[in-house]
């Protein structure tokens, strides 16, 4: 196993090679433009280190690398037109540099591309890796789905919202390290477990998304600190919030969260120490923690190498260490 | 061989068995509400038709049926937000139903379905059918862009009409047959020949679709008589008028096709009689006449008996009879 950077490399480069140039322009160039955003790559990475683990090669697990990329990027794409998000990694998304019909096209062929590319494999290969994409697509579109319906409902319970970022974000990096284990040919108890490692990883980097959303840096993170306050948006945090604060604490969130106020970093520091107040932070660091530890966990029966599940929970900490 | 209405009612049945129950209902409701719309289903009783002619069992093409009847009402859906569509068959389309989102996130959702119900296929057949099903469905992406770029061009060529024709709606006709070929296990020279025949079929059956929308019977044609002219679509009609035409004929067309103007049934009955004098209409009927006898020739190195083709050759005639 190599370095995460030399994955993103071999990674990038190959990404770079990919470049469709085929007619409409129309339809391919916001391709182009959204894979060519950057990015971290963390799924396509997970993808060719998992492969390695396994004693494949990670240049036989490019295509189904990028085609985690490519399905990555779709659901970027068809997501920005529904939360009418404007910037994407700080640039613009494809609907605002283009158009809607132009998103939703565009988007559409990237899904169809992500399955294309797993034709250089072979019938058993290719099935294995079709089926698991699409059990795991279906979910993202379901977990995308609960969302969407959160907003306006205001019963969501801790395990609902579990269930919501599990399938929204969590499986596609469980099926990103699986699909490293299909092609170099591990057993199914191992692509079950490292599907298992990456899914409880998945979980754990998304709460910690969340938490860095109110705690993060502000002249690191990459977003704007507060933003899920600002939008009202019902994370674990605040659903932790709701379940623990006292009772005027608890009138005081409901209410703030019902607001579209314009002075944003009054309300931000009144549900932060709402958030802290109420043991919430607390109780959501645990949570990341126990997710942390239950993906470090199911590594015990992994048919590999000790050191080789040394570097899996090393990339692990890493990953669950940064503060921005 | 079975009648046509014999494979619609097979299939309509397998249909009404789908019905997907999962969670959540906002995604999966809307995806029920489009299947049950209805329509001719006449893509699926292709698939199911052509698994006969090879010697297959209609039975065990239904799921490639479904597929093939899951990505058109996926193409529906998607279109007409493109389009801003109402209605379609006759009731709310889906985005107008539910919404935007919904339409977006239920099309995605239709797109995978449709590869998963390959999924019950051995690893050849799989394989396959969701390689002909990925090329087919990015050429109908990139015809609905092609139709989109074309709204805004004036200087769209035969040839280019001809293909974004034959991309948007004849290749899933072809490939639906072609599936049906796929699994009956036909050699792959009958499975292509069969797929030329239901590609030129295809491309018959829209130029006559274009040609009964200026010269259909308003009283069993299913949409509005004229509406291609309504919405200055450059149909092949029109195509060939502007380039038949005398000059000063060929400038009122132009500035017809410029207007949006509400006096609808004028503005009609002037682009028809340019349609005829100039020699469009009848140009076009020889294109339609072109293509279904192209699709009839194919089938001349078909390896099957001859009352097959027979009855493959009865029902395209059938089908390109039709005045509504």
């Amino acid at each position: 196993m190599q370095q995460v950077s030399f994955y993103q490399e071999v990674f990038t480069s190959y990404l770079d090679g990919f470049t469709k140039k085929r007619q409409p322009e129309s339809l391919y160039n916001p391709i182009n433009y959204i894979l060519q955003l950057g990015g971290k790559r963390l799924r396509p990475v997970l993808t060719l280190m998992s492969a390695e683990i396994f004693n494949g090669s990670y240049k036989a697990a490019l295509n189904a690398a990028l085609s985690i990329e490519m399905f990555h990027n779709f659901s970027l794409v068809h997501d920005d037109i529904m939360d009418d998000a404007p910037l994407r990694r700080g640039r613009e998304t494809v609907h605002e540099k283009w158009d809607l019909n132009t998103g939703i096209l565009s988007g559409d062929a990237m899904l169809i591309l992500a399955y294309q590319l797993f034709e250089t494999y072979d019938p058993n290969t290719f099935q294995a890796l079709a089926k698991l994409f699409s059990k795991t697509a279906l979910e993202v579109c379901e977990g995308q789905q609960f969302d969407v319906d959160f907003e306006t409902r205001d019963d969501v319970s801790i395990p609902e919202y579990l269930k919501m970022i599990e399938y929204k974000t969590a499986v596609l990096v469980g099926a990103a390290m699986k699909m490293g284990a299909i092609v170099a040919g591990a057993s199914e108890a191992d692509q079950d477990i490292i599907y298992e490692f990456g899914r409880n990883l998945g979980i754990a980097f998304q709460l910690q998304d969340d938490y860095l959303d109110v705690f993060g840096n502000p002249e690191t993170f990459g977003k704007q600190v507060g933003g899920d306050i600002i939008e009202n948006k019902k994370t674990y945090l605040y659903l932790k919030a709701v379940e623990f604060a006292q009772p005027d604490k608890k009138t005081e969130l409901l209410h703030l969260f019902s607001l579209t106020t314009t002075d944003h970093s009054e309300k931000i520091k009144t549900a932060r120490q709402i958030f802290v107040s109420s043991g919430s932070a607390e109780a959501t660091q645990k949570e990341i923690e126990n997710y942390t530890n239950k993906a470090f966990l199911v590594l015990d029966n992994l048919q590999v190498p000790e050191h080789k599940k040394f570097e899996l929970i090393a990339f692990g900490k890493e990953l669950m260490s940064r503060e921005v």
